[in-house]
């Protein structure tokens, strides 16, 4: 039995929103085992004295909980 | 003062949305303790070789925080 | 003419949700005649003590108004 | 390359939404080859003489392109 | 490198909903380190016998992942 | 069996939003019974003369169909 | 103070959808007194036999709750 | 049992929103054969030249899926 | 390289939506230069004295941003 | 005939959501003439060393188009 | 008279989303002929062992149906 | 005090849906002061000849009203 829970992140890239998807893969890893997939929810840009500072990402992260957590 | 935080899951099974309901918070309440309701996102199924090999349902999972974290 | 008028009910059974929608239509075919239609908008669950005590249903109702009340 | 195509239909069963899915997949597979899910999106209804007489599932069928089509 | 997580939390007072999301965040800032802001998504008030009893606010609260985490 | 219905209104108070929502509840309860929620859906504002003259809310209210009616 | 509430009714209209929201306007003010107004939420025609019979609009109507039933 | 597809078109008319959908539907009888409904669900306008050229309008199509296809 | 502005707009008429759509277009070419298409998104009417005093139109208005001001 | 425009604006407050809202039409009727009513869209608040420094509010501002612009 | 349909595909690419819907857009063109434009519905990425394997996205195809299909 | 603004644009690129968003980036600030950030509504493609010509970004521009406008 198959069960999934999802997470949601926001991360950021000064270089584009798929560089800041993938960064916000990268980190969410770390933490979380199991991960299935990842959803783009949102994509935005913080600016600075006329530049793009940052392409921010919102990421639904999906992941699989772990068979020892449901023994 | 009631605090209560929501948790996303997704949950299967192969005889029906129902029965993947009833699944995901039997595996939900392993971990959360204080559920007070369930609330259904999102139905689907899942398709291998011409049959339906499960159900899928997304749910958001209320839990009251308990009293222990709130001290 | 038809003309018709929408309700939204909320109706619960201790059994799943198609049983709750079915338990609302019967109480409300008891104040609204020439029901033609319902229809889901949201599934819920209430928990108590680690158990679904009942699920939820809101529906919408949609039904003609008479000809007495058109005359 | 993996291309996926969606089409959107709508079933209906006199015993309720879970049959009317799984009728409705029935009825889809029997023109679309390649089918790797399906969606529920809404539930309805239709009431005669005081009766539920369907109950009507729109469902969206997602199924693959085939190589021949792609070749 | 920037990443933040969202939860998701339902605080209640019974003196209205701006006092329900002041307390929610005092109460979200006791577990979460590294708020950086809240969202409003959903104001109801729960009422018994006659009076409303608690005014409720869902929130998603953002916050940064610490850097000990992300080393 | 608990069954309940939802109706909407809008109120209106020269104070405030939450001042709007709480005389939409003293209004609502004169004339339904076993009201046991409220939602707000929508604020908005009211100007005349480069003045707000009154905050209005959306409300849906929740009210349970008494013993007798379903009797 | 000023409270509204609002209804949501379907009416139909072989002419188009600007005459049936018209004809559910007629139909409303029937049973409904002191409407200020009317907001169109959908709008789909029934086809039989390769025509279109009949063009559905669903509306809903805002009218204010009068001074007797305040009082 | 009852099974329909649903397709979504565009169709064009420099007279209106109304016309165009007529004009939307009678194309599509030329291929669809079984259509029950159609649904709008945006309308626009194409401007050039500072004059209002057509009226475009996006629509769901609901169709029977034919005996014969289903034998 | 083309660049579209987008404004919102409500215009008003007594005759129904198809016309007050075309007079707050009317009134937007006096402003906006390169107006290039129009989208409808909310369709309303003010009552009053029981009767129908304005179809109400929300519109989105897009134009083009002129080379002079783009050099 | 009556045209009004809708701007979009966020303003801020240290003190809560109504506040933020009333300084945002202060800060509107100083540019925008005619204002006839707002619309809250959205409703934040900025976070910095675990205090809330500012409650954000997003709102519609409708404004007529004066008639000397009309001409 | 132009008269449009829009088809939903999902396409896959191991690079990215823009490199995802360029393949869907190759793929749809080799079965539909007068394709006018396209529009990005959902950005997803399919994970195994830790690894992005696939970025998918959900596109709408819009295209001309043929003048000798109206004829 | 801070208020901010919002306005929507729509730029193109040959090249993607990035450089596009880019693109109308750089077209604001030539007109809007202040920017603070931009936020994709929707990405779009338009279609000549079997090719994709330019990709097609909506965004929402943020920018602070100016002190002088202000004071």
């Amino acid at each position: 039995m198959a069960i999934a829970s999802i997470s949601t992140i926001t991360s950021a890239s000064p270089d584009g929103w798929q560089q800041a998807a993938e960064l916000g893969f990268e980190r969410a890893r770390k933490t979380l085992r199991g991960i299935t997939g990842i959803k783009v929810l949102e994509e935005k840009a913080r600016v600075e004295d006329g530049q793009i500072v940052e392409y921010l990402v919102t990421l639904q992260v999906i992941f699989l909980l772990e068979e020892s957590e449901e023994g």
